[in-house]
Parts: structure tokens; C-alpha cells; sequence
């Protein structure tokens, strides 16, 4: 205390210390509690978490900080959406398909079958209108939400059999929550909702007889190998799955605007992150699962496009009776149509030929 | 002054102005001056630049500002790696292949020929081993590198006749810089290196057959559609096309360490913004092209295998005698296979099935 006093004496001393006391107003100390809706094993989702909160930590001196939980710890896995809407927590990390049952236009701030690839869905978030509408859905909900990561196309799944027909479908009891579910009962199968924990033992035993979960380097840690030959791709349902950050509005509105930069920010590097996680991890994981047996199989063109007409009817069908549902979907689907159609003049062309020479 | 003189008897008041003090010191202003090798009029490129610099600020509360200039206006477009290196500017925001006259392993930062896509170099730069052989080689231009922004695979250019064959391609003169022109060099053409602004009257007068520059969107600015009518995809030389951001070393290592977070962060995010920007803009700058007589054709299988049989060849006689470029490309190599194997399991396969169902 006393070298400041010594200093204070000076009236330029004083102006110092004016000015930095309008520096540490700008500055304040933020505790956050974020929950995700990932468990630790799956580095690659509950990872992105991990790196968004030391993103932010290190991009405000450790001014900002975010204690992160695990699903369980405060909130399940399930319920980020009401927790953090509620205050419950300030914010959380999950995916906008597991509150498809509130309402299906959640879907689109995440996957839609035969929807948009990674890249395609970031272009309508950041570009199209796919924020302003994504924002007015969860405003409701007294959220902010914010894009954070993609897992891109996902495998469609382990089966014991091989399905090459729709009639093959017909009473599977297929593992498949949301409108991928809705997508496969209208083609005759059977889909279960079943916790991640429980659905090892039930494809063991045949409870059930196929099951979707994310890509290689994922399903590779639940052994879904050991009980069932066939991984089928695509997955149609889910070409892109964005995951999402979901933060209080209240808590949202209190934050210094230079905090919500730095957090915003930081989700659009855990978006890349998690991207680039998935696309390095999952080939070498695919190799490892062909080498102990595994079958890669294509779903047939005949299930592609039965599924792909029994889709667009489910949303016609929604459509029909939620008005909000349908302003977002023909909106989605004009962007998603512009973008498919751009994607064959160039990029699906190089890729296409890339695969030729490359062997 | 009198007020706080008064505030300042209190000891509890001293002490809170010397937790400001410290606040203060972490939070220094920083004032840079940035480069860009893009003309302002390229909305999208020069843009990313322009949004880096504004998040930057808003990260910082306005402490750390970037002043940004065009091309010309302190460094020529294509001199921004000896021009950060040495200190001219702080920062510049470039494209690596523009440097391969230097040392043709540049062009890993960016785009080579048979290369990878936009998603497949950033999970090589983010996950795989990319950003630690770029930033070995920029160390020795006094250069700290940060990737920021990708354009997505490329058109193939405006041809003045139509090119079916490898044959077609002798003596055509083809304003194509880099490895790309060595590789049409290899097939016959006539590569010419023509400053940006001369490539329209050349077109026009016939000096040159052929022209390759970026998309439809920016393309179109430019007026080629009016001098060519083929307009060829993809670019086979250009799969996917990274920005980045060149920073001085001296001015890096200087940084606080939370500005060298929001730096890096704020390149993050003009990647995305980069990449939806030009898939939001090109689809419909395609359709106003072809609306106004544009002809999209493809280049032969012939024309595209030749021409990747002739890249790898040069790749080869450029690795026999430089070593660094040899290490990189054997490690950029070997990630590239492995992704597009993968690519061709779920995500090309998605996007090939997306093809056939929307019209």
C-alpha cells in the first residue's frame, strides 16, 4: 500500500490508475457452469466442450471461466435444452435433434434427413438465413444458441443382417431416435429408443437388430463390431450433424459484448476443431474395424430413394399443421437445393475424379 | 480528480485500483498495420480480411486494433511474405502458392494440384501434421502463419474454344500461375504470367486463349463470360484454396498471449466466413452466367488423368532436389490418400446420393 500511496501523490500517477480503473470495469471476472450433453469417452463431442472453455479461458487472461460437466453431473445428457433455458446451468453443449419431440424445427439447427453436408449447413448458419431463424426458435426457449461443431456425414449404422431391399426393412427393430426413426417407420422398420449405455447389450442379445451411432472412430469405442457384421453407409438421416452451444439468454444479455465476441469465437474454432477431429480420426478407426472383420455395405438406391420420398413426405405432413416448421423447411430446402446443385458444377466433381486417380 | 482523491482515503478503495493497475497492464493497446494481396473490390477475399480485423477488436474492447490496406497502398499484392517477414507491415493476409517462385513448398499452405479439399486441408492443418511443417517453414521468413480462409474447389477457367482432348491443349496460352501452369506446361500449353488487371484485355484481343481465376462470384466481376464462352470445371489445380494470415515473428512473440488467442480465433472464424460466402454467392452468380450464354463443360477424363500423372511427376523431380519440399510432401501425401478413401465411405457417397434425389 504504501509505494501506491507514494505514487498517488502525483497527479499523473492518479490519471494512471483513472484509466485502468476503466480497464478493470471492461474486464470483469465471469464464472460460468456449462454442461454437455456428451459423455468424456467421446473426446471428439465432449473434446470441443473441453476446447471452448480454455479457448476462452486463454482469450480473457482467465477472466472468462467455464467449469464444464459432464451429462449427469448437473443436468442428463438429454435435457440441455430446459436446464439451460431455465438457469439451471448458463450455458451447454449439445445437439438440437434431441428436442425434436418439443418441436421438429429443432431439427434443422442440427441434422434433417437428406439434408445438408457440413459445409453446406455452415453456409446457411452464417450466410443464409438459417441464424435469424435458428435464433427466433430459441429465443422462445430464452437461449442463445451458437453453431459448434459438426461431425459431417455419419456411417448409417450396424446391422446383424445385410438389408438390401426396403422389404428387408420391414419390422427391424432399428436403434434410431428423431425424424430418422420417423423416416424409417414409414418404411416398415421398427425404431427404438434406446440410452447409449444399453444399447450394446440389446444388439448382443437381438433385442434389437441394428443400431446407428455416430462414425468409426465413435462406434470403434463401443465395440458395436463384436455383435454385428454389416456397417452400412450412408447415413442419410444425418449427412451433416451440427452440434450447437446453447447459453441462458439472461446470462447472455449480462455479458460484456467483447466476452460474447471472444465466446462466439471460440465456438467457430471448436467448430473447425471437431470437424477436423472426426475426418483425421476416423479414417485410421475404419481401417482398424475392416481388418477385425468388419462388411462396409452401401444402402441400395432403392432404399435411398424410398426413404428419400417417405422424408419429404413426413415434412409435408409437419409442414401442414406447424406453421413455424414450414417457414424454416422452405427456406432450408431452397438453400439446400442451391446448394446440391452448385456442389455437382465443381466440388463433387473434383472429389469424384480425386477418387479415380487416387487409389 | 477530487473525487477519486477522496475514494482514495479509504483503503478498501486502494486496494480495488490496484487489482484495476494489473488488469491495465494485461491489457495494453495494440495498434497493427495489416496488408492484403486482394483488391478491395473482391468482396469475399479482401472481406475475410476486413472481418478478422472488426473481430478482433470486438474481442479486445477496441484495444487491439488492426488497421488493414489494400494492395498497392503499402505492399504489392504478391509481396506480402517478404513484406511481413521484414517488418514493412505487422500482419498480411495472402495466399501462399503466390510464393512457390521462392520455394515451391509454399504451395502446401494453400493449393496443389491434385490436392485436397477445403475440409480435407483443414483437418490436415488443424489435427494432422500440417500446421507444424507450415510453421517450420515460415519461421525461417520471420513469419508466424494462421490459416484463414478457404475458398472450396475452384473453376477450371474461361476458355475461348472448347478443350476436349490433352492435344487441344498445345500451345494454348493459359493465364494459370504456379504448379498448376508447370502441369499444363507438361501437357503442352503455353502457362503466362499476367498481372490481375491485363487478363481481361488479353482474353479479349486474343493474346491468350485461356484464363483461370477463382469462382463464379468473383469471376463474374470481372467480365470474362463476355470474351469466353467455355467456362471449365472443376479446377483440378485448385481442390480447395487457403488464405492466410502472415504475421510478423517479432510482433507474435511480442503479443500478449491472449491477443495471440483472439488472433488466432478471429482467423478461425474468417475461414468459416470465407467458405459459406463463397458457397452462398456462387450458386446463384453460376445461374445469372449461364442465364447470360455461359457453357459449363468438364474437362476429359483424358485431360485430367494426363494432367495428374504430369503433377505427380513434377512432384517427384522437385522432391529428387529439395529436400523440405520432399519431407512435406510425403507427409501431405499420405494424409491426402488416407482422406480420400475415407471420403469415398460415407460423405462423397451422401453427396453423390443427394445428386440424384433433388433436381
Amino acid at each position: 500500500m504504501q509505494r501506491r500511496s507514494i505514487l498517488l501523490s502525483s497527479g499523473v500517477a492518479a490519471a494512471t490508475l483513472m484509466a485502468a480503473h476503466t480497464s478493470a470495469q471492461a474486464q470483469p471476472a465471469i464464472r460460468w457452469r456449462m454442461t454437455s450433453s456428451f459423455p468424456k469417452t467421446l473426446d471428439t463431442l465432449f473434446g470441443t466442450s473441453e476446447f471452448v472453455c480454455r479457448r476462452v479461458s486463454e482469450m480473457t487472461d482467465e477472466k472468462f471461466q467455464i467449469q464444464l460437466f459432464a451429462p449427469g453431473e448437473l443436468v442428463a445428457g438429454n435435457a440441455v435444452l430446459d436446464a439451460v433455458g431455465k438457469g439451471v446451468v448458463d450455458a451447454g453443449h449439445t445437439a438440437s435433434n434431441y428436442y425434436t419431440g418439443k418441436d421438429p424445427s429443432f431439427a434443422f439447427d442440427s441434422v434433417v434427413p437428406f439434408g445438408m453436408n457440413s459445409r453446406q449447413q455452415s453456409a446457411w448458419m452464417i450466410m443464409g438465413d438459417g441464424k435469424k431463424l435458428m435464433r427466433n426458435l430459441f429465443k422462445e426457449q430464452n437461449i442463445y444458441n451458437v453453431p459448434c461443431g459438426n461431425i459431417g456425414t455419419q456411417m448409417g449404422g450396424w446391422f446383424r443382417k445385410e438389408i438390401k431391399t426396403v422389404a428387408d426393412l420391414k419390422g427391424l427393430k432399428i436403434r434410431l431416435p428423431g425424424l430418422g426413426g420417423d423416416v424409417m417407420a414409414k418404411l416398415g422398420a421398427l425404431p427404438q429408443q434406446i440410452p447409449g449405455s444399453d444399447i450394446y447389450p440389446a444388439l448382443e442379445r437381438g433385442t434389437i437388430d441394428a443400431v446407428e451411432w455416430i462414425g468409426p472412430y465413435d462406434d470403434e469405442k463401443l465395440g458395436f463390431n463384436q455383435v454385428a457384421k454389416y456397417y452400412y453407409t450412408p447415413s442419410w438421416w444425418e449427412g451433416g450433424g451440427q452440434c450447437s452451444m446453447y447459453v441462458n439468454l439472461d446470462k447472455w444479455n449480462e455479458l460484456p459484448k467483447e466476452y460474447r465476441a471472444v465466446f462466439e469465437a471460440a465456438c467457430a474454432e471448436g467448430q473447425a476443431y471437431m470437424q477436423a477431429m472426426y475426418d483425421t480420426l476416423n479414417p485410421p478407426a475404419l481401417r482398424r474395424l475392416i481388418a477385425k472383420g468388419t462388411q462396409v455395405r452401401p444402402f441400395s438406391n432403392e432404399i435411398m430413394t424410398s426413404a428419400y420420398a417417405a422424408a419429404e413426405s413426413i415434412y409435408e405432413e409437419i409442414s401442414a399443421k406447424n406453421p413455424r416448421f414450414k417457414e424454416i423447411y422452405d427456406n432450408w430446402k431452397a438453400f439446400r437445393n442451391s446448394q446440391i446443385q452448385w456442389l455437382g458444377v465443381a466440388e463433387r466433381r473434383f472429389d469424384n475424379m480425386m477418387a479415380t486417380v487416387i487409389r
